[in-house]
């Protein structure tokens, strides 16, 4: 919400579809969020030990998500290779800690929210993608 | 709302009263989204060097934004010391960049949003102080 | 030793004492990477689940050193008392992660270097401290 | 130098040349740096409007060496898709920071600095990717 206003108050109006934009950066910060968060859980669950992946994963599409949303938020001089690349890799690192998710979803909620949110960041960055061309 | 489910799945339910913690998460990281986007907004203004203490403090504002909401998500062994740290940090930064954006909301609506949502933050951010004592 | 560089070759002189100034930026930054690090040795112990608590202070220190570093190595328009805040701020997570890192050093080689960066990095935001005081 | 005391230190040796490794991560840290501190000199120019795209590339770059040099350094679970994704990211971001540092290199010390550490972290970045191969 706030960022949809705040790019509609930006002096140079995004030339690429806005609500594409908007979703993307939305997407990514949710899923730092989540991932931030799904790594802590794991850490605090009584088998840490069988979730070594999941945690390792988590920490890297929270990273990842953080820049890439940071790096799309800004409309000034964009270099359209740059934000390609960004946003390349964040759906890399989703689908990576999408699919490690997937695997303890069944016996921890978080890891099965944390999966879902995921795979809604990879649709939108996918969908940025295309809009880019 | 993520964060909040994310919460509710951990498995070591915070001691802190929840909302309070929620709502702090939440503005931590609406609050370092705007500040990314105002710096980038000021810098696509026809006069950027009217605006290079505000470009200077939404960036140190989302920084600090950023990872107080990580700290401030993880439930984990949670260090009461370090998170009054990282929210104290908060609250100086939101509020130094709070003022420097109202004295620009005239002109710029995304200063006059970035001064609101940096004023929800502090308040959130103080709210979690007076909780945790 | 880029810092010092970059830091000379700025519009606009630090104000203060630029070696301070310098240290404190490398120790924050050499701390973000060394607790990153340990974090993820932990992980990778046989044991994480006695680690769990140094994980979780590590995470969070490296996080507040990474912005606190950013923010103190920005000389543009500084705010004095944003500055002390992230300062103070990191020196709280230095000092908590320094203490559970010492508990393992004997153990845990990586924990034990960690210690002895955190308490680097603790002295170097304090001296700057003390010279904006 | 402490990156690879940590490396040596961790519990699980880097399967990859552990040197590359080394290299990437001290590239990225120093990268990050340069471009925060390049970012923020040119804000602090007189005529920051001539050096809007400069500041824009730099935060990119600064934000995506930040994100890479953490995970090159974790070594615990690796998954070489999501390194290599960040990689090639950093990589983007990198090449063209120090396209537009060069054009300011001979006005701007801080642009010609900069301009070299990116161009080393380019390098470094493409030596860890032929070595994961």
């Amino acid at each position: 919400m706030t960022i949809r206003e705040m790019l509609e108050a930006h002096p140079q109006p995004a030339s690429r579809d806005r609500d594409v934009v908007v979703r993307c950066i939305e997407a990514c910060i949710e899923c730092a969020a989540a991932c931030t968060s799904c790594a802590d859980a794991d850490l605090g669950e009584s088998d840490p030990q069988e979730l070594v992946r999941c945690i390792r994963l988590c920490l890297d599409c929270a990273d990842l998500c953080d820049s890439t949303g940071r790096i799309v938020t800004r409309q000034t001089a964009s270099d359209a290779g740059v934000i390609r690349a960004a946003v390349e890799g964040c759906v890399v690192a989703c689908s990576a800690c999408r699919k490690e998710c997937e695997r303890h979803a069944e016996h921890h909620e978080h890891c099965r929210i944390c999966a879902q949110v995921c795979s809604r960041c990879e649709q939108a960055c996918n969908d940025l993608l295309e809009s880019i061309g």
